[in-house]
């Protein structure tokens, strides 16, 4: 079904004069690109992915410009905020037009529990605005909250730091409001609340281009980075469901990492470390260490690190770039062999399951927990490395993790429901119906709207016809 | 083994000469109560209960001085915030000397996540101060936060508003620090944390003297109150359970009650009521309204309330004045012969265990739940209504909710134990054995430092025997 889009570049250009356009075929690639190498699967299919040239609008109205005459000349568009993904979420399958909401990153305002926000403020900068105004800071934030957008975050991420305590993006109450602009001959512009988010969260900008967001925000408190060893990993993954559970700690960050994993990747944190040691690495409220410490007191476990007593920080990361897909990005910088996968391991047989894997897999698959709130549950969930081999053995340990109850998010597609439920999302796949009627928006990333009849039961991965073209 | 003490009042006074004491018996006895009278059974047994005089330290030396002469000359002393205890928590069962703390109630300091203040302050001024000061207020009040002394709470309560996001006061971290004056010849001062905490926490004031907390707080936002009308009770049961695993959902308060209780006796809401409807109580930051109303807008239920657009607020007091023991107060000024039960339906089969008493009891027992946060998990506590007919069928009732896996935590008796975990609490019992070594601390409340042989899987219900001499 995919579409041979007319592309007529030329007279998109001519229509956008005063806009900021890039065509230098370097800078385009840069940036069209992602963290998809993290995936050796998505490296060997997506390398080669280039736009044709970026635009950088300044503001809604040249938003509105771009979308206006990209539909008229059928120039794919898509959106990208700093392409920290890890999918291709914002990698352009069809070639076309990136998007580049970079710089339209203003903090429009911010009120007791909220803030409004252009789609290209950098998370940090945000959380640094809100703090200084009100002492307050976004309840969510990816482990690459330093360079990511707020907009590609909720774009294309589902959760992060802070889960443990606010559940993922999904969850109703974690995204208040956002302004949408859709892909039609006269764009139409829409604000989205209460169930009516799920049009366009997480949809990789298929279906909408997001030009403000308001979020909640929480309480911004000095937080206090404590990371503690242990000598056996399901040790640490006890403890951790126990800090979890512990309901009077005020906690923003939990989660585990089987040894060699620390020791051998955490290079700035390598001097606090023992070879052979997992963590838990946790993230406190300054007020709630004492408590913390009286938990962790009854635990195995050893504090080998706190920020808050450290002699020197100079040179050490926040506990939040050794968690989530930073954990990865650590090993893989030292070993380029490593992968990883993204499972679930439901309550309330979840430490059951992580043990049963653990021994099943050894070192091949070394252990790295999120522990969140799903469903009102403390739960894990697993970015767990693997030593990669072939994508033979690598569906293979998928489908073992399935087999054990474990559900696996497949870091290795590109696509929408290949990553995620493994089921057409008719929400998303009605809304773009009606924003995105020409599919010009981020094309080959919803099967649902590619291929309709596509078998979701079945083991076969989706190929994009655009993506064979363009190879 | 209940001492006779030697009570020598005279030498007591004459040792006490300007610290403020009170020995009209009218005024006594009024400082000898609480609301136990919710309680047909304590009723009958406390009624008679006053203590020999008062005394009202203005600061701890003045407590030091108090402990160290009735250490001196045998004279009991009972600790008391204002009395809002329901179950004689602050009743002189041997008489003796009522040490009021309603006076030592200044908040002395306020921080980012913390507060520290004498015990006597009451807990909505407490609110009020840190409120005005930085925004933030206390984690968790009883519905009796007017009224109600930190201290008492800490010494008396278990949780309440609040316990939806953070549990109970025992769960670590809910309680930063205690400073503790002990019954000794020469009083001690202690600071208590972490753990040891737990050895005075919800004790009664049985093993020493708190004269200062130090209480996390959390942020104060303006906090809307919303009343949810079913006409089926277990859809508000469900409707609630799902509000309270909704992560992304700020709310502080978290209640269903069964019709016929809300129309025929929350009479300054009646106005908003139908009869027979049962209702969800729900407090939900402003900032969370959105979210809380679409996800309500899925439920049967239908919002009959909502404080942030009634046009009159005038004499509707405040949804935490709905719920916990005030939904019991309510009934009771209409009806004086309803009571209550204390009860607990553990996950995850909760719902099943509550909709099967429901059926079993109807309107002999409506039910009252007050979701909050346990061992991690949201688990509905109740706190139903019961038309009493006779201590027999109490006991029966009590024995059916057994039955059906649901533990009593009965609020018709004056011991630790016997309203709790039925088992000695050897911490506690350790440090009284330390800390007030002749047991003149609020006597006859731990059975474990009365009758250490008392048979707690016994049917039986223990009968201190100093309260038979006072009769």
């Amino acid at each position: 079904m995919a579409h041979q889009f007319r592309n007529d570049l030329a007279a998109l250009k001519a229509d956008l004069d005063g806009v900021a356009l890039e065509e230098n075929p370097a800078l385009v690639k840069q940036k069209s690109r992602d963290f998809f190498w993290y995936s050796p699967v998505l490296k060997a299919q997506l390398d080669h992915i280039t736009a044709d040239l970026v635009a950088t609008p300044k503001d809604e109205a040249e938003v509105i410009r771009i979308l206006k005459a990209a539909f008229q000349h059928e120039v794919p568009v898509t959106p990208r905020g700093t392409g920290t993904g890890n999918y291709g979420q914002a990698m352009p399958l069809s070639g076309g037009l990136i998007l580049n909401l970079a710089e339209m990153n203003k903090v429009k305002a911010i009120f007791p529990g909220r803030v409004i926000a252009e789609p290209g403020a950098v998370i940090a900068q945000l959380d640094a605005e809100t703090r200084a105004h009100s002492g307050q800071e976004l309840r969510l934030h990816p482990s690459t909250a330093k360079t990511a957008t707020i907009g590609g975050f909720i774009a294309g991420g589902s959760g992060g730091v802070g889960s443990i305590r606010w559940g993922g993006l999904r969850d109703i109450g974690n995204v208040l409001r956002l302004r949408v602009v859709t892909m039609e001959a006269e764009p139409r512009i829409l604000e989205l609340t209460g169930w009516e988010l799920h049009k366009v969260m997480h949809a990789y900008g298929t279906n909408g281009i997001i030009t403000e967001v308001e979020m909640p925000l929480t309480t911004a408190y000095d937080w206090v980075d404590v990371l503690v060893g242990f000598d056996d990993y399901m040790d640490a993954v006890r403890y951790a469901d126990g800090v979890g559970n512990a309901d009077g700690l005020l906690v923003k960050e939990l989660a585990t990492v089987a040894a060699p994993i620390p020791y051998d990747y955490f290079l700035r944190h390598q001097k606090f470390l023992k070879p052979g040691q997992s963590l838990a690495i946790v993230t406190v409220a300054a007020h709630a260490v004492d408590a913390f410490l009286a938990l962790t007191s009854r635990s195995k476990g050893e504090v080998v690190f706190r920020s808050d007593t450290a002699e020197d920080l100079k040179g050490i990361p926040p506990n939040y770039e050794l968690g989530w897909n930073h954990t990865t990005l650590r090993a893989i910088r030292v070993d380029p062999s490593i992968t990883y996968l993204q499972s679930m391991y439901p309550p309330p047989h979840h430490i059951e399951k992580i043990e049963a894997l653990t021994r099943l897999f050894g070192d091949e698959v070394p252990g790295h927990l999120e522990f969140v709130r799903f469903d009102g549950k403390i739960t894990p969930m697993g970015l767990p490395m693997v030593r990669y081999t072939t994508e033979a053995r690598l569906e293979e340990i998928i489908r073992i993790h399935e087999e054990h109850g474990c559900p696996i998010f497949n870091p290795h597609r590109y696509t929408l429901e290949e990553g995620g439920m493994k089921q057409t999302d008719e929400t998303q796949l009605a809304f773009k119906r009606e924003a995105d009627p020409k599919g010009l928006l981020n094309p080959g990333k919803m099967i649902a709207w590619e291929d309709p009849e596509f078998d979701f039961t079945s083991t076969k991965t989706f190929l994009f016809p655009g993506l064979q073209q363009a190879s």
